[in-house]
């Protein structure tokens, strides 16, 4: 018999907890032992659980207990858990985590640490889709050339409501809250941070890339306008938040922005609250991974699936995938190099003059557009629509800031990348 | 240094070959240890194939050679295959096998003989997809409600070419030959027998169940007209032929055969010769897992990603995913008590008082219509196209049977299941 203890019963520690009993049957078939949860730790012991372990506010009752076989951290936070899951790996105990910030910032620090002992994450990343196990496992053969990912349900719901209904961003922003998929303070969803997270997991398990978050570009949603989503429909495409990574050359960009896609992309047609995850690899092509990226059963799901996996098998495979360095020569390229196509709105008082002094900021900064579209945007002032050629982000940005300093030009302009 | 034996070098053979080369780099960090091919076994030695690897045409200067310690199985066929590969695990070699007919018929036996030896197969379901990895791994703490499979190119090919361009059945097989997309004879992919066989092996990992192809309803796509994708277009359904298992109380229901599906369902919007599966779990809810299923490189991706699972850990798992027998009680339910939604297209001659005798006999069946059209087939016939709300199967068989014998309709109603 496994004993596991889970530090952090909320949520999804309650599914794990849940899925262990319901589903005890086929879990003790395919791991080929009996799984129970003998303890669990908790900020506040005083409120009722109604759970039938053991239950401490001290994580080294866990930690110390040596019939303990697997640690679950589901603590969150970053320093905390790190110094938990360090003394647990340590003391001879196999970890199963959900913790993508702790990930983002420790991953290399705990595959060394993780020598000999199961460390597994699988639910760090997309919820209930096995996507480490396929990338880790699954795509192994392959150099990967990229990763595009709809990681944060919060932004596909919102940017899936804006398409299909046009509404505002606030108006939806306020429904989401209501409805209990956006937090009071959005940011660390709606601003790309948690897909930055699970990106950087996703690319070290690629490309053997280390990054922190502080190293890459990280952009959200909060300016995508009603406007953005006419242009997109107009044109065919639908706007996504995506977690990229790619190889370019011995460059990998990492990155995380709003992009326009054309919606006969299998990733543009993922809609609502759903994750999707996009992996081209040089011998296999293009695949796909779908499902919840959130919420407690799916979470669990994954976080079960690593404890069946331990508790069959014990340690079977480096952390992130490699033991030696993998594509060692690859450096993380610089935003300001990356090369993409470019939308921009830009909203401007309506006088003459003002098309040809835009037209020739964007031929001074080498910025060749494609499509322009003009239309109204209030009583005197219109909105330029413009999509560009392939360009590079630098000039992009050079360009953006001159135009954001003409007189007639209302606020910055707003860009979206084309994929 | 793991050394490598291929049984059947082919497209996929070759393909195995030059990834374990090209990729030589990051295979080897990903495995811990150099992979090599020693050696291959071909029918015809006096073809130049233009490898550097030793070539035989008997089997047995692998299976007899103590320095390979993995058997690649890609010879294809059953009988010959399994005695083959029962060899190989007697003698201590792991197998990696890409051949679903094998496993379509012996997958329980080789599960026995490979107590102590890996046996791998991700390349025999749905090419470059690692759904074996997904079902077996990643979703291993789920009961599984439901598996629906886009898992044949050629089918889905045709089927999304009759959709786009308005064609007829014949016209698109033919040109799915020229571009070699289908074969001379191509029963085994359009008479959904190709699908049987991945779907028989899917079933096992999520169910523990037994079947072979004789025992489960596997029906093609040949009878589908422009008519049927005409309804299917005006109602919102895609057509595609699906391998589904799903879970209803203590049975089973394994079947293959063309689905209206609508087309807002995620499985629905694969399209081309790509491959998807959807797989409900309990808990996780929907996942989709979408990919190429065929091709040399990708099928060989898969091959190589269980190369470098059996070299970094051996057997690290039973080979269907369980031990102790799974979900033991289930039963593979019979076909005539499955229900369903049913699309009919009756080709009847332009008389009076048909309508009526048709209805009549839907009655007298348990029958319920849904929605119908009519439209003029030729000069004096026309098509009734029928959908009907949910319904036994045994009924609508019945019901068909004796709409067959009108004197007034021209050929046996086609009947298309509604998902």
């Amino acid at each position: 018999m496994i004993k596991v203890g889970i530090i952090g019963v909320g949520t999804v520690g309650k599914s794990v907890i849940n899925i262990l009993k319901d589903n005890a049957d086929i879990i003790s078939a395919r791991a080929g032992v009996d799984i129970v949860v003998k303890s669990g730790v908790v900020k506040n012991l005083s409120k009722d659980r109604g759970l039938e372990i053991i239950l401490s506010d001290n994580v080294d009752d866990i930690l110390d207990d040596s019939e303990i076989d697997i640690v679950v951290e589901l603590m969150g936070g970053v320093d905390e858990a790190f110094l938990v899951v360090k003394k647990a790996l340590r003391s001879g105990k196999a970890v199963v985590t959900a913790n993508k910030a702790l990930l983002a910032y420790h991953r290399y620090e705990l595959q060394d640490i993780a020598q000999d002992m199961a460390f597994e994450y699988e639910a760090s990343v997309a919820g209930g889709i096995p996507i480490i196990n396929a990338l880790r496992d699954g795509l192994s053969a392959n150099h990967i050339k990229s990763i595009m990912g709809i990681m944060n349900g919060t932004c596909n719901y919102m940017l899936t409501k804006m398409m299909n209904e046009d509404v505002e961003y606030d108006a939806i922003l306020k429904e989401a809250q209501e409805l209990g998929y956006a937090e009071a303070d959005p940011t660390f969803d709606v601003g790309g941070f948690d897909t930055a997270h699970k990106l950087l997991i996703l690319a070290s398990i690629a490309y053997g890339i280390d990054a922190k978050p502080e190293d890459i570009l990280i952009e959200g949603i909060q300016n995508i306008s009603a406007d953005d989503i006419a242009f997109a429909k107009e044109f065919g495409y639908a706007i996504k938040l995506l977690g990229i990574a790619r190889k370019t050359n011995n460059e990998v960009e990492l990155r995380v922005h709003a992009c326009l896609i054309s919606k006969d992309e299998m990733i543009a047609k993922i809609d609502g609250v759903m994750n999707g995850i996009s992996v081209v690899g040089d011998k296999v092509g293009e695949t796909l991974y779908y499902g919840a990226g959130a919420g407690g059963d799916a979470t669990a799901s994954a976080v079960v699936a690593n404890i069946i996996d331990i508790a069959r098998s014990g340690k079977s495979k480096p952390m992130l995938g490699f033991d030696k360095p993998l594509e060692g020569e690859l450096k993380l390229k610089s935003i300001d190099t990356i090369t993409s196509k470019y939308y921009l709105r830009i909203n401007v008082s309506d006088k003459t003059g003002v098309l040809a002094k835009i037209s020739k900021i964007f031929e001074e900064n080498n910025i060749s557009i494609e499509t322009m579209l003009q239309r109204p945007a209030s009583k005197d002032s219109a909105n330029l629509l413009i999509s560009t050629h392939i360009a590079v982000e630098k000039d992009i940005q050079n360009m953006i800031e001159r135009i954001a300093e003409l007189e007639f030009v209302n606020f910055k302009p707003v860009m979206i990348r084309v994929i």
